[in-house]
């Protein structure tokens, strides 16, 4: 038996030719996986990724390491693999955290924002009007310093505490981070509750309130399987920035699943199939994945990843 | 912190406002499961299916014990379910078994082809054109005793020792089955590597040959984590009949992988959020599909299952 190695390519109708995968294992993976990762294999992890073909890598966040932990080494690492000559986006919490980014040479960053009042609290400890204007200056002052700024905003889908979560209300925030300058808007279904139809109503609806999908990102979790469905639902209706993990890394700590991000290889199996350029190598991604696994002590939970890595053995 | 439960329901435009799950954990799910299953479990499984709303619910089958261990009480698993007030199809590979499938009262049979010479002769020892000559006399005379027959066809997208299969080739096989009879046609992503422009593309090449979707089932299996979004693939097409197992049993022996059929839950939870009617309870199934997991000894593949059971623990 031969393994089959990679899909057969068949264009469907009326889909991107070219698709960009922001890639947030490093940072949103690893920030929520337990076990320490030295920064060195982190340093790794970043140069394999850009090697296989990775063009935008959230490198790491510079939020105070109270809050997150496991990337505390933030000024040890950035400066490892600022010069790679991919996009390497950096998160920042407030002020304080954007002059860390700046005083590194950060060439691009992300505020973290709250689609609802519940995880806003949880989260900042602030309302989601608070949120936002602790952000505003660290939008102004970023695009000031000809930074990109992306804005995330999470739980745009369904909140833990508050269930299924208005449209009109995440339109609300999403058009008030884009006012505020933000050049991307990345969609977080953070406890990965989704499912097509409400994906493709909240992209027409932000259309409708003036947000081009040309500045949308989205980001799904596998809590339930939907992310790969929700991923196809955003491409029919034209989304070209896709947010996906290596090996599927990470995950929200708060929807308590042993499944969290959309895997980067799973992503890159259907565009692949779907013919649509990623620039990505999965083969080198694969090994990558299977790499880190190795070093976090535990298998990968891409189904792409396991597939390919038992064809390997 | 409340569990959200279930997904928020939001149509997709030119969706199928109903679609019926064929659900094959009793019989392919079990069959390639190594932990050996007592009757009474078995018929106890499918009797919670059926309560959980569960229209189509494939039995077992009458293959022989040597090919198929796991299956071999067919004969005193039947009779304990055939009175249940569903449809209750059976696979019958051949003559002989059909005759047994006919004594004990089964009202619905099903072959099992291949669209590929390499499994044909793998699996049936036969060509693909031996195959179809073997099942005619069996759909022929299933259809004189009033049954409505389905035809399973394997390897439609892809096929491990042949690699991508071309598919001017599964619509020759697909049309032989119609040809000879078959009410239903279920086509069969049997290794998990079909995407949904290569779903669209098969599915309008059998409608340009005269098989209408209608009559066409799909069968996805998660290997690379495609199921679902070529589910929802097939869904825009216009399919409505959709193979799945609950809590995602079974699997292809030789797809050498943890991951197998897609998860009924999954597949209904995605549903739900569409909107589309199904008829099944979601926490019965879920419910159902940990029972069986603790008898098998092993947690569900199923995320869905795995999430919404976190959430009650």
């Amino acid at each position: 038996m031969t393994a089959t190695g990679l899909p057969m390519p068949v264009p469907a109708a009326g889909l991107p030719a070219r698709v960009r995968i922001h890639e947030v294992g490093p940072r949103d993976g690893l920030q929520n996986e337990k076990t320490a990762v030295p920064t060195d294999v982190k340093a790794e992890f970043i140069r394999r990724l850009v090697a296989a073909g990775l063009t935008t890598v959230e490198a790491t966040s510079f939020v105070h390491p109270k809050w997150v932990p496991q990337l505390a080494d933030a000024e040890d690492l950035f400066p490892q693999v600022r010069d790679l000559p991919v996009r390497l986006p950096v998160l920042v919490p407030n002020e304080r955290g954007l002059d860390r980014a700046l005083t590194l040479g950060a060439r691009e960053v992300a505020v973290f924002a709250s689609a609802t009042e519940s995880f806003a609290k949880a989260n900042l400890n602030r309302t989601v009007d608070e949120a936002l204007a602790m952000f505003a200056p660290v939008v102004t002052r970023a695009a000031e310093a000809g930074l990109k700024v992306r804005g995330y905003l999470s739980m745009c889908f369904g909140d833990p505490w508050e269930g299924p979560v208005p449209i009109e209300q995440v339109v609300r925030v999403t058009k008030a981070l884009a006012d505020m300058g933000c050049d991307e808007l990345s969609l977080g279904d953070t406890i990965g509750v989704a499912t097509p139809g409400h994906v493709k109503a909240l992209l027409t609806a932000l259309n409708e309130a003036g947000v081009p999908t040309s500045r949308i990102a989205v980001h799904f979790h596998d809590t339930y399987g939907q992310a790969l469905a929700n991923a196809y639902a955003a491409l029919e209706h034209g989304v070209t920035v896709f947010d996906a993990s290596a090996g599927g890394l990470g995950g929200c700590p708060y929807a308590k699943s042993a499944t969290g991000n959309l895997a980067t290889e799973d992503l890159v199996w259907m565009l692949r199939g779907l013919g649509i350029e990623t620039g990505v190598d999965l083969a080198a991604l694969t090994a990558t994945s299977g790499w880190m696994a190795d070093h976090l002590g535990r298998p990968s939970p891409s189904r792409t990843v396991r597939a390919l890595s038992h064809k390997e053995s």
